[in-house]
C-alpha cells in the first residue's frame, strides 16, 4: 500500500556511497584475492550458477520465514530439501553442486544424515554384499537414512551406550533392545520424521557359544535397520521413535530419539566388512586394524575447519559493510562542529573486535587447506592402512577441530554485538547462523573433551623425547628433541617478534613445547591425576593448535606456487601478522614464561596492533568482499553488498512483517486479542500450549 | 497413548538420588542463605503466592511455547499481559508483585514499556498540570503508552536524532515530522502493536521569534502524543508506525518504527517540568540542572545489575544440578573397570566454566544492594538537587552496568556449552534465556561505548590528584592521591594475597590506580587523540568495576548487621576468593605490571583456584537451591528442582512434541509435506513467505 513513507531516503552520505567510495580507495585486487581463496573444484562457479536457480524460486525466499514456527521450519526445510534434489536430478549435479546448493539455502536439510553418515557408514563399514544390495536403494532414496549412535544417556563416551544388539543363535537374529530410558537414541538428525532406515550403534552381546547363556560384549557395533514402513511411513512395531523437539538452532531438521522393545534384525544387518559374528559357531571377528577410521576422521576435521572459516567470512562481512555504512558520533577531539559523524568502523573499539576476526578467516583457510592436502596426498598410503603421515595430523586434528570451532562460534556473536542495537534484530542475518552454529563447539567430540587427545599425544611425544632412545617417530617428537637440546641458556634469550615473522612463528613453537614440557612434568614426573591436569592439558592443546595455524599461515604467504602478486602479499602480511600478534597478546604471560617474548615487546604489543589495524581498515570491504559471499546466504539488511542498509531495514518492517498485518486490541479488560476477533483467538493459543 | 516406553526408567543412579545426596552432604544452610540474599521486600513470599497463581492457569504453561511463531509469541504475549494486568486488579497487587508475576511468566510483556519508561517520563518529566491529566488515564491503561527515543540511524548519540518538533506560533502548535528514512523511530518496545500514546523524543525547533523565520534547535525533548485511535487502534493519519519484525529474542514484545508526516501536535504535548516555550513570545526556558536525572539513572542501573545476577542465578542453577546428574566416563586413573561414571561436575573443566560464575553471582549482588542503599540513604539530598554522594556513584555505574551485563550474558552461554550436547536443546530451558538477555549488552548503554564515561571521569581525578590544589573532591580522588604518595618503592612491594583478604582487595584497588595513572599520563601529558585511547579506557573502566565488585563483596562480609552465622560465611569467603583470584587470574599481566602481586604468586593462581574449586564443589547444590528459582521459572528438564532429567527430556520430546502428531511423507519425487495431503500444504509454506 503506498504512503508517505514511500519518498523517505536516509539521511546522507548514503550506503551505496560510503562502499562505492570504501572499494575505490583501497588497493586490494578482489578477483585476484578470491581466486588464491578458491582455487579448485569450481567452488566459485558453482556458486554462481546455482544463486539464480534458487533465487528463482519463490520456496528459497528467505525474507519471511524468521517468522515461521518450529513446525513450519520443518515442513519448509523438508520442501526444500525435496526441491534441491529434484533440482540435482534435473541439472545433473555432482554432489558438490548439491552441497553448495545446501549451503546457499542455509537450511540444515532433513535429508543430511542421509547424504554424510549414513551413506559413508554403508560404503566404509559394508562388506560387498551389504554395499551392492544398499548403496542402490540409498542413491534412489528409497532407503533414506540416519545414523543412531549417541543416546540420551551418553554422547562423549561411546563405550557407555546402553542400546543391545544381542545375538540369538537360535533364530539366527540379533534382537535389538534398549532397556533403560537413557538408551533412547537420542539427537540423531533426520530420524526424528525423516528416515525410514537408521545405522544403529549397539552394544554387540554374542553368547560363548551357540549354546551357552553366558554373553560377552564385544562393544559399539553399527547395524542397519528398517524402521518405519515405506508405504505408511509409520515406525514399525516394537520401535518408539519421533522429534525431540525445539533446539537452540536447526530448525529444520527433525533430531530425533527412538527405542527398541526386543525388536528383532536379520543377520545380514551387521554391517559386517571388518566385524563378524559367525551365524553357527557365534565366533566374533574383530577388525585387523581399530585405526581404519583414522583417515576419514581427519577429513571430515579438516571440512569443519573450512566450514568455520566460511562462518566467520560471513560474520565479518555484515559487520565490515555495516560498520563502515553506520555512522555515529562526531570526533570528540575535532573542532569543527558540523563534521560528519564517523564510520563506526573508525574507532578502535570496533576494530578490535572486527578486524582480528577478519585474519583469523584467513588463519583458519590456511591450515584448513593444509589438512585437506596433506590428507589428499597421502591417501593412496591410508588406503592401505599406512597411517604413519597422518597419525600426528589426526592427533592434532582434536585441539584444532576445538579451537577452531570455538573461535567461529565465538565470532558470530562478537560481530553481532559489534553491530550495536541493530545486531539484536532480524536483518542482522546472523540470528540463524548463530543459533546453528553454536551446535558445533559441541558436536563430533566436545570442544573442551577432545583436548585430551592432542595433549595426550604431546606429552607421550615429549615422553619420548626425554627418553632419547631412538630417532624421533614424527616431526612433533623431532622439534621436542630440538627444544630439550636447546638447552636453558639458548632458550631464555627472547625472540625478536617485530623484526621477523619466522621468529614469531617460531615464539609459538616455543611456547607450545614449553606448556607441553610442563604438562610432561607434571603428569610423568610428578605422577599427577590425569583429571586434576585437565585445566592445563587443554592449555597445552590450544598452544600446539595457536602454533600450527600461524605456522600454516606463514607458510602459505611464503609458497612460491601461490604466484601472490607482490601487493596482495603484503596486505595478506599484514593479516598474518595482527592474527599472529592478537593470539600473542592475548595470551602474552605464557610467551613470557617460555621466554618467547622479551617483557618490553609484550608491553608494545597493543600499540603495535592497534597500527596494524589502522593499515588494514581501509582494505577491509574489499577483503570481505573477496569471500565472495553472496547476498543470498548472506540474508542481511545490515550486510548487503550495495549498502543499502536503512531502506532494506525498512522494507523488512514496514512491507513485509505479517504481524503489521494485524489490528490488536490492546486493552486489558478484553479477552480479544486481534480487534473485533472476539476471544476464540485465545482459546486457539491456549489449545496449543 | 500408552505404550512400551511408559515403564522404561533412567539408568541408575537416578536424578533424584543424586540431588539427595548432594544435599544431604553439604552444611550449606540453605534457608538462611536464602535469608541473607532476599532479606527485603518480600521477594521470596511474593514469588511463593504468585508461582501457583500462574501454574494454575493453562495460558502460562510454558512446557509448549517454543513451538509458537513469532506472530504467535506477540499474540500470547499480550494475552498473558492482560491476564497478569487482571490478576493485579483482582489480588489488589503492588507493583512489586506485578514485577515478580511477570519475572516469574518470563515473557517480555508487551505492556513493559508502558509500565516503565512511559509512566515514569510522565511523572518526572510532566508539570503539574500534565501530570494530573495524564497519570489517571496511565494507570487506568486507556492510555497505553511506549518511548520513542532511538531512531533508525541513532542510538548512542542521541543528540543525533532527526526526528524534529518544529514551534509554530500563528497555530499554536507543534509540528512533528520525521525528514528521512533514518529519522524513523526504531526499536521502541510496546510500540509497534500495543500503545495507543508515545513519548516522543525530537529536536525541538522554535523561530528566533514570533516573527521570524529562523529556527533555533534546542535539542532532544520529549513530547506525549497520542498515535492510534483509541476506539479502532488505527494508526492516525499522517503517523505509519509499525513492529520491526522478528528479532533475536523479545520474541512477545512489539518493537517498533514510526515516522510522522507534518503530524500536529498541541502546545500541551511538550512535557514541562523543565523545560518550556513561550507560546507567544517563543521564548525558550532550559531546566536549571540538566543532572535531573541523574539519580534515576544510577537506580536504573542498580536495578540492571540486581537483574543481571538473577539471570545468572538461574543459567548456573541449571548447570549445577545437571552436571551433578549428568555422569560420563569413568576415572581415566581407576584400575576398578567397574567403578560408577564421574559426575560431569568433578571436572574440574567443567568446574572452571560453572564455580567462578557461581562466585560472580554473589559479586554482582553485594554490589547491586550497596548502589541501590546508597541511592536509598541519600535520596532526599537528591531529591534537592544534590548529587555530590551520587556523583561518584553515577560515574562508576556506566562502568559497572557494562562489565556486570557482560558478565550475566556470557554466563549463559558458557553454561549452555558447559552441559554438552543437551545444552543445544530446548529442555536446557537456557535458549529464551539467552535470547533476550542478549540485548542487554547493548541496550541502556553500548557496553563498550559506556566504558569512556568511567574512564573519563577517572581520569579527571587523577588529574586532580596530580594538580594537588585542593582537598579531595571525592573518595577516588583522594585514592589516587593516597596512591600518588605511596611512591615508587612502596608500591613496588607486591600484596600478600593469599594470606590477606584485605591485601588481596588492595590488589584490585592498586592495579585500578595504575591503570588509570597510565592512562591520564597518555591522555593529559602526551595528549593522545581520545579516540586512539578508547580499547585501553575500556580496560581502565573494567578495572575499576572489578575493584568495586571485589571491594564491596569483601564489605559486605564483614559486615557486623549481616549476621553471618561463621559456617555460612566460610562458605561465602570461599566464593569471595574464587571470585576474585579467577578474576585476578584472567588479567594477571596488569596486576604484575601494577606491582600488585608478584610473579611467583601469579603462578600459584591455577591451582589455588582448583583447590577452591574443589572445596566449594560439594557445596554447589545447595548454594544454588539457596536463590530460589523456582521450576516455574527455570522451564528446564536439565535443572529441575528434583533431578527427573531424563524423564522431563524424554516427556517433552515423545508426549509434548506437536512435530510428532504428523506423518510426513519423505520421498522426494513428491510434492506432499503431509502422508496422503496432497500437494496443498506446499503452497500454504510458500505463501508464507
Amino acid at each position: 500500500m503506498p504512503d508517505f513513507t514511500d519518498t523517505l531516503r536516509p539521511a546522507g552520505p548514503g550506503g551505496p556511497a560510503i562502499l562505492a567510495k570504501e572499494r575505490d580507495s583501497s588497493d586490494v585486487p578482489v578477483e585476484q584475492l578470491a581466486q588464491h581463496l578458491f582455487p579448485s573444484n569450481d567452488f566459485l562457479g558453482r556458486q554462481e550458477r546455482i544463486v539464480p536457480i534458487l533465487e528463482n524460486n519463490k520456496l528459497f525466499d528467505k525474507s519471511k520465514q524468521q517468522n515461521l514456527s518450529r513446525p513450519e521450519r520443518y515442513r519448509l526445510g523438508l520442501a526444500r530439501a525435496k526441491q534441491l534434489r529434484r533440482y540435482a536430478d534435473q541439472y545433473n549435479w555432482e554432489d558438490e553442486d548439491l552441497n553448495v546448493a545446501q549451503y546457499l539455502c542455509d537450511d540444515v536439510s532433513p535429508y543430511m544424515v542421509h547424504y554424510s553418515m549414513f551413506i559413508t557408514t554403508v560404503r566404509e563399514q559394508g562388506n560387498e554384499e551389504q554395499r551392492s544390495y544398499w548403496l542402490p536403494k540409498i542413491e534412489a532414496m528409497e532407503a533414506i537414512g540416519c545414523y543412531a549412535q549417541t543416546e540420551l544417556g551418553h554422547g562423549s563416551n561411546v563405550r557407555g551406550i546402553e542400546c543391545q544388539a544381542r545375538w540369538d543363535p537360535a533364530k539366527g537374529e540379533f534382537e535389538l533392545h534398549s532397556p533403560t530410558l537413557t538408551a533412547s537414541k537420542w539427537w540423531n538428525g533426520t530420524m526424528g520424521r525423516t528416515a525410514n532406515h537408521a545405522i544403529v550403534v549397539a552394544q554387540l552381546l554374542v553368547p560363548k557359544s551357540a549354546e551357552s547363556k553366558d554373553y560377552v560384549n564385544h562393544g559399539p557395533h553399527p547395524f542397519i535397520v528398517q524402521i518405519r514402513d515405506t508405504q505408511t511411513h509409520k515406525p514399525l512395531p516394537r520401535i518408539a521413535v519421533g522429534d525431540i523437539g525445539p533446539k537452540y538452532g536447526y530448525a529444520p531438521m527433525d533430531n530425533g530419539y527412538m527405542l527398541f522393545d526386543h525388536f528383532r534384525i536379520p543377520h545380514s544387518a551387521m554391517l559386517s566388512r571388518y566385524s563378524w559374528v559367525d551365524p553357527n559357531t557365534c565366533t566374533y571377528s574383530k577388525p585387523a586394524n581399530p585405526a581404519v577410521v583414522y583417515g576419514s576422521l581427519t577429513a571430515v576435521r579438516a571440512s569443519i575447519i573450512m566450514h568455520a572459516r566460511l562462518i566467520m567470512a560471513r560474520a565479518v562481512t555484515v559487520a565490515v559493510r555495516y560498520t563502515c555504512v553506520r555512522r555515529q558520533f562526531q570526533d570528540r577531539d575535532s573542532n569543527d562542529k558540523r563534521a560528519p559523524e564517523m564510520s563506526v568502523l573508525d574507532y578502535p573499539t570496533v576494530q578490535i573486535r572486527i578486524l582480528p576476526l577478519l585474519a583469523t578467516m584467513f588463519a583458519l583457510h590456511y591450515t584448513g587447506a593444509a589438512m585437506q592436502s596433506l590428507y589428499e596426498n597421502t591417501r593412496a598410503q591410508i588406503d592401505q592402512g599406512d597411517f604413519s603421515k597422518l597419525a600426528v595430523l589426526h592427533a592434532q586434528s582434536s585441539g584444532l577441530k576445538s579451537l577452531c570451532t570455538e573461535l567461529a562460534a565465538n565470532s558470530v556473536e562478537t560481530c553481532r554485538r559489534a553491530l550495536g542495537g541493530h545486531g539484536f534484530g532480524g536483518g542482522s542475518g546472523l540470528i540463524q547462523l548463530n543459533n546453528d552454529y553454536l551446535s558445533k563447539p559441541t558436536v563430533e567430540g566436545d570442544n573442551w573433551m577432545i583436548t585430551q587427545q592432542t595433549a595426550s599425544y604431546l606429552i607421550k611425544r615429549m615422553s619420548a623425547a626425554v627418553a632419547a632412545k631412538t630417532e624421533p617417530q614424527d616431526e612433533v617428537e623431532a622439534a621436542c628433541k630440538e627444544w630439550l637440546h636447546q638447552g636453558h641458556d639458548k632458550r631464555s634469550s627472547p625472540l625478536q617478534i617485530f623484526d621477523s615473522d619466522e621468529q614469531l612463528v617460531e615464539a609459538f613453537h616455543r611456547r607450545s613445547r614449553y606448556l607441553t614440557y610442563q604438562a610432561y612434568i607434571e603428569r610423568e614426573v610428578k605422577n599427577r591425576s590425569w583429571n586434576s591436569l585437565l585445566i592445563q592439558l587443554r592449555k597445552v592443546s590450544h598452544a600446539e593448535s595457536q602454533s600450527i595455524l600461524v605456522t600454516n599461515f606463514h607458510k602459505a604467504l611464503q609458497n612460491p606456487s601461490s604466484n601472490l602478486p607482490p601487493p596482495l602479499k603484503a596486505h595478506l602480511r599484514k593479516l598474518f601478522q595482527l592474527f599472529t600478534l592478537y593470539t600473542l597478546d592475548s595470551e602474552a604471560r605464557d610467551f613470557l614464561k617460555a621466554s618467547a617474548v622479551s617483557d618490553e615487546d609484550l608491553d608494545r604489543l597493543p600499540d603495535r596492533i592497534q597500527q596494524l589495524m589502522a593499515e588494514i581498515r581501509p582494505h577491509a570491504v574489499n577483503i570481505v568482499d573477496a569471500w565472495k559471499i553472496p547476498d543470498f546466504l548472506l540474508d542481511s539488511a545490515l550486510g548487503r553488498y550495495d549498502g543499502r542498509v536503512y531502506e532494506d531495514l525498512f522494507n523488512r518492517a514496514h512491507r513485509l512483517n505479517p504481524l503489521n498485518k494485524v489490528t490488536f486490541n490492546p486493552y486489558y479488560t478484553s479477552d480479544e486479542i486481534e480487534m473485533g476477533g472476539g476471544d476464540g483467538e485465545l482459546r486457539r493459543i491456549v489449545a496449543k500450549l
